[in-house]
């Protein structure tokens, strides 16, 4: 069955959940993992990611769309075109909480945006139990999640709950990605604190074939990166969650 | 704000909530309304509803779309056409307890079908804090609901949340009512036991006048009538809430 959850409060069990937080969270991190950062500590919480903080990590997110003080960088895609470390930590309101409810349920969780599209698309194939997670904006629906989760649900075969039906209609409705974006509350948000430029980077589509998949880390982080693989360690009792758990 | 709440878990205060189970418990309400009940005791559980028989009262309602064995009535509106009594009790899986959830959070508390569409839009007319609850089905977003709550969003001027947008995209997407109604799980669900007519008596658009508003009853009860200012007693202490709470 392809299903929507129309926030991260509807997060339920699945074989695969793919999470659309496109303004910014998960636009941004397939940005990052595409421009060579090898991974993305994504926290549920602001405090979370700071406790993180270590040499060769980078600290990026937002609170009201603008980063805390403290932060190396925000949470503008374009931010994350060039690594200045090995690792992001990446705290934002919605997309992050989102990661870490579905790492906590789903058995493999997708990350999916505008600009991979195609790429995330492709990686379904053949997957019968899909849950399309939109992170939502502070517990409630945001169109322009709905709308991408829409624009991957017509894509895929099989059965579809009335959830995906309806993501289907908010999809067919907008001609473009940017009109679709251009219409949701979150982008008034981000045009009052002048970032309205950001909606042209996450309007993109298709333009980065990663696919980046989340995997539960220490309490409140979802470890994101383009080869889960990579994080079975030699060391069988330094998983990643215990490399998390004692950082930094 | 004109807002949608896809379910009734996301019910909030609200100056008006419009609460919508087109598939069939507000179709029924207002079928029986405008029949001739004086009033329909909306009981959020079965057991509830069994509690509130008594002679004059016909008792209605359904699990998994069919009546319990000892309901004088089942859930289709038809059923409420020539009215068997002055009191209809009604339990349904859905619109019921939305209703009761409704009424505990919101001011004012209407109740809408496509039946009455055209008489609800009017009595929405100058109010500006609109939550439109879609009763959804098991906890889970019904098509049909958001396409109704998107009807009625289209039909309202003003600001609105990306919810009311989401659902108007619904509403947009189906040429008439029917089509939307069709394609929902209910239908089918309908379907399997042989009520797929129940579609057409709920398809029907603007052909009743009544706009009944519900109040809050006893405990898992709310009472929805067309006049609620007859609610009040002239004997201020027997209010309907102890009347219902000393029922039977």
């Amino acid at each position: 069955m392809i299903d929507v959850a129309s926030t991260r409060a509807e997060v339920r069990p699945a074989a695969v959940a793919v999470v659309v937080d496109v303004l910014r969270a998960t636009s941004s991190i397939v940005q990052a993992l595409s421009s060579g950062y090898e991974r993305v500590l994504c926290a549920a919480s602001i405090e979370r990611a700071r406790e993180l903080r270590a040499p060769g990590r980078v600290l990026a997110g937002e609170r009201r769309c603008v980063p805390p003080p403290d932060f190396d960088l925000g949470n503008s895609p374009g931010g994350f075109e060039r690594p200045r470390g090995s690792e992001l930590i990446l705290a934002t309101t919605n997309g992050a909480p989102a990661l870490v409810a579905a790492t906590e349920s789903a058995e493999r969780v997708l990350v999916a945006a505008l600009l991979n599209l195609d790429a995330v698309t492709a990686a379904l194939a053949g997957e019968e139990d899909v849950l399309l997670v939109c992170a939502g904006t502070d517990g409630r629906l945001a169109l322009e999640d709905v709308y991408v989760a829409g624009r991957l649900a017509l894509r895929l075969p099989g059965p579809r709950t009335d959830a995906a039906r309806a993501a289907e209609c908010v999809a067919a409705h907008y001609p473009s990605p940017i009109e679709a974006l251009r219409d949701s509350a979150d982008a008034r948000a981000l045009a009052a604190v002048g970032l309205q430029d950001d909606l042209l980077a996450c309007a993109r589509e298709s333009v980065i074939d990663a696919v980046p998949e989340a995997v539960s880390g220490a309490a409140g982080v979802a470890v994101v990166t383009e080869n889960p693989e990579t994080l079975t360690y030699a060391n069988a009792g330094r998983s990643p969650l215990n490399t998390l758990a004692s950082d930094p």
